[in-house]
């Protein structure tokens, strides 16, 4: 039997002969190549005629028997019997997609999140001023937990995650949020994402109905519609989240999530009688109110309104935090907070749904708190996005007039601008998105019946140096967006 | 009006005065010790009572306005009527939880769970030997990845994870695993538990039928049953998964969990006849295949078996791997390796549904790869894990006798020892917990019919030093729960 060709140039540099011999050996038998029964030259005689150790020969032939490919016995070494094989497709094509794809539930449910990347394009949402992050700060903070790091710092965190960093975070949300809140109710989670996921698996049952805002967080809607919750969408009012009676009781919420520090995208602010009665309401339908305070931090009209979570001890209420926005987005931390009585099942139940790790990071943030950085960073950041959000109102007045209407300026890092009906948010966004800039439309956030027509105007990491020329070219988009199309006969 | 009470004695040192009063006021209405319609003095001559400045008092007033627990008119401001409130238990009890409880449903599925936290206990399996992690060549990566930092690192990540890290990842897999796949086919996870979940959730729809192995990896069934997939359970044998005819008959699936390098908990390595078969029962039954790869790394008796993956080229498997054991665990990177027809929905799916980040980490990572240090400390590795197995197996014997029952030698960072049923491994368990061993027992991760009866030996993190005296306790569990019970008359 000629064989020569198990070892033909041209040979990869980067694997070793007898890498090469076996592979060789399996796809020609793998493809028929080498029949079922063929009879195999002796270990020597290959190893002769190819010039190479025997052992090279006898190791493939093992590792080739163990895998069932070849059976040796007193005979010799023979190909073996395997299961027919089908030929693959000639090419990528329809027929290779046949049986290979995605459940179209989930793509469904994932095409409600927003349609591409968060890049630091000016005016994107979400994005916090990078480069006044204390970077070396932080690092220090690294630095000393990696000097310190043990086995419980690289392997998996312990349940509800690093004990410094809870109690760093109770001390620092009581404080601050005026959350009286102690370490064993905190659950630190790998992101705001990861807490609404926990949410929608944890305390939820697939086919249950789910609030979501109108418009509203689309990455919330990707998390209900993932656990397989039916989410009804529940309008936006000048306040924040305004349920009418035929929302309670067409459609009775198991989970009601909710923004009430800073609405997003709208940027209302939910009062205080409306809190109260959304929790009393929940209470009766014996729905779960999750309460996501992202931007809370960055609140500018006085104290941040009391926290859902805090009104009432025993209210139905599960507060979401983040650093990615008072961080930064790719440190992957935020954290739960849970009344007692669900906070220690629902730690171990999240140590099996979703494994946290990250223990150097966790302590170096628990050391960054408990230093006073983080106090003293909030309020660094707290006045610079102040000044910054003065300077974007300032030049939207100058560009588009006075009576430019803007809504979302007591807290956050975004505003919303409304448009006349007369111009199509798309428009705008398409049009500022091939001037560079990363502007969404308000409408994007929005389910029928709502309407909405605006724009998100994110400043978080929009530079003082970078302002004007933005806003300038916001101005072209919306001009470009209200001309009438060109005449096109 | 008496109000002395609004700044008297004991005063927070951490809050300024004006809070202080904005949230005794607060309390106040909110409790019902001031009743709707309450007028309040005026601002002034508040101040002059508490000694206070008028701003304080405004900016109380204005505050608790704004949130609607006052009404300010040309009367002056009122106690405002607010939703009625139920008064909270007295104490934490029954009445606290009702209504506050997590999902039945998924309490069920995390109880599927590992029992406790992963410790690094001696014996506990699926951890590294953390002391010889390459802390300074790993913090030096980590080191140049923040010297480069930008936006694109300390944000979210860009669709699939970073690119450099994707590329590597493709070089690396196709040098040393054989597997031919380029960068766009890789979606960077954080983690394991992360690409299992992805694949439970976008690959199967609610109440389709995922496969589990049996005995099996339990966070896998963690991750199917929350995704509100019925998980049946596969006998392993010899050999690995050995799904039957009336497997497939009667429970058709759609997603298969599988763990052919090194079976989890057995050791068993599945035999490309096994593989081949597996692929051809998928594609007609229209199943994905989930090829957890874990510990093919640490491969000891010859190259490992090809994967699954790379098998046929449009098979419909998807591979998952890990820096969890390569690594460490609480980096919390791992990947999906994903046929070409569904990679980029995948990908962009994937971002919807898990948000990524970890910037830093992944081009240092991408770096350390590239640089070689991977390479060489999984070889470094994989000789100091062969050495310890070895270690293991002669202390086994020699405390057990020379026909102690081994499997999964071939492979990864545990041995499977079984043991007579005369023994149940649940006691050895217990009582080895009492030691201060991390052993498990094989029949936690055994469904009926199926029956295991032996020990989960982790020898990953088990220092040469403390090999002995482990081995030693564990004699002396296996006796303790061999012994008939003391009698108790």
């Amino acid at each position: 039997m000629e064989l020569d060709w198990l070892l033909a140039p041209p040979l990869p540099d980067s694997l070793p002969r007898q890498r090469v011999l076996y592979l060789r050996l399996r796809d020609a038998i793998l493809s028929g190549r080498l029949m079922p029964g063929t009879l195999l030259p002796a270990s020597r005689s290959l190893a002769a005629s190819l010039n190479i150790a025997r052992n090279t020969v006898l190791f493939a032939y093992e590792q080739l028997s163990a895998e069932g490919c070849l059976i040796s016995d007193r005979q010799g070494t023979r190909v073996a019997s395997l299961p027919a094989m089908p030929m693959p497709p000639a090419a990528a094509g329809p027929a290779v997609a046949a049986g290979l794809q995605l459940s179209a539930r989930a793509l469904a449910a994932c095409q409600s999140g927003p349609p591409g990347e968060i890049a630091a394009l000016p005016f994107a949402p979400g994005t916090p001023d990078y480069a006044a992050f204390p970077f070396r700060t932080w690092r220090a903070c690294l630095e000393r937990a990696w000097r310190d790091a043990g086995w419980r710092q690289l392997g998996y965190a312990a349940h509800g995650g690093d004990p410094a960093l809870r109690a760093a975070l109770a001390a620092h949300l009581t404080t601050v949020r005026g959350l009286a809140v102690e370490p064993t109710q905190i659950v630190i989670t790998s992101g705001t994402q990861a807490a609404l996921d926990l949410c929608a698996r944890l305390l939820a049952d697939h086919g249950e109905i789910a609030w979501a805002e109108n418009p509203g967080y689309l990455a919330a809607r990707v998390a209900l519609g993932l656990a397989g919750l039916r989410v009804h969408h529940v309008p936006v009012d000048a306040e924040g989240m305004a349920a009418g009676e035929d929302d309670w009781r067409d459609h009775p919420p198991r989970l009601i999530m909710v923004t009430p520090s800073h609405q997003y995208p709208t940027g209302r602010v939910l009062p205080l009688s409306r809190r109260l009665a959304l929790i009393e309401r929940a209470r009766q339908a014996g729905a779960w109110i999750i309460e996501d305070d992202y931007d809370s931090e960055f609140r500018r009209a006085g104290p941040a309104p009391p926290a859902l979570f805090g009104l009432q001890p025993d209210a139905p209420v599960v507060y979401i935090g983040t650093f990615s926005k008072t961080l930064y987005p790719g440190l992957r931390l935020g954290y739960l907070v849970l009344p007692h009585a669900i906070a220690a099942d629902f730690a171990r139940a999240s140590v099996q749904a979703a494994r946290l790790g990250q223990g150097i990071e966790q302590r170096a943030l628990a050391d960054f708190i408990e230093r006073g950085h983080y106090t003293t960073h909030l309020r660094r950041m707290r006045a610079r996005y102040a000044a910054r959000q003065a300077a974007l109102r300032a030049a939207l007045k100058a560009e588009f007039g006075s009576d430019v209407a803007l809504s979302g300026g007591e807290a956050g890092l975004h505003l919303a601008m409304w448009l006349p009906d007369t111009c199509s948010d798309q428009r705008v966004a398409q049009a500022a998105a091939v001037l560079g800039l990363g502007v969404r439309a308000l409408s994007s956030y929005t389910r029928p019946p709502m309407r909405c027509n605006g724009l998100v105007l994110g400043y978080g990491n929009l530079a003082e140096g970078m302002l004007d020329e933005a806003v300038l070219r916001l101005g072209v988009a919306v001009r470009t967006a209200t001309a009438p199309p060109p005449d096109t006969r």
